[in-house]
């Protein structure tokens, strides 16, 4: 693969799999580039709330507006240029409120193949 | 390993290893935390230049300011909320101009071991 550069507006955003909240996430490289990594990025609504075992190690990084994620530990809260790690096997639940949000991400390995195991 | 959430104040910038440019790295999570990726910030004054082949796969997001790589393709240029994906094997120059640049980013591996390597 070479070097490559994306914005935002590169992504083609899909309902996040699984939930029907107003979560959409766009891959820009992913399984099907051959390399290790799926990076894209995210759009939260305001007011949503996913909760999902973690399949993968995901790194988001925070671009617009806020969200916090929670597990049994307690919450963190996160806005522009803050990152959040949630490593593999992490229950979290992720939500926003009244700003919602736009991450980028990186995950180890590909989540899609992931979620299909 | 438990999720965690950082700020650009958390890391501890040091030079970039290798090169005398004004370039700074901070990992916020590494070889030392067990997980599959390294994951930091890095600050990059005005006028700097850095060429390097790439030991890992690395997942740059601008956050601040404004930088460009350039290969043997030619050359892509990054503001705030872009990403740039800089394959393993790649070789590459990272140059700033007059504003210099902030970035998060995620490397599979751990680039620290893969330079001592």
């Amino acid at each position: 693969m070479k070097v490559q550069k994306f914005s935002f507006s590169d992504a083609k955003l899909i309902k996040s799999p699984g939930q029907d909240a107003d979560i959409y996430v766009g891959n820009l490289v992913d399984e099907r580039d051959g390399g290790p990594v799926t990076i894209g990025y995210g759009r939260y609504a305001p007011g949503q709330s996913l909760t999902e075992t973690m399949a993968v190690d995901d790194t988001m990084i925070i671009l617009h507006g806020r969200l916090s994620v929670s597990t049994s530990d307690g919450t963190v809260t996160a806005g522009p240029g803050d990152i959040i790690y949630m490593p593999k096997g992490q229950s979290v639940t992720i939500t926003t409120e009244g700003e919602g949000a736009t991450t980028a991400f990186v995950t180890y390995p590909h989540w899609a193949e992931a979620h299909k195991g």
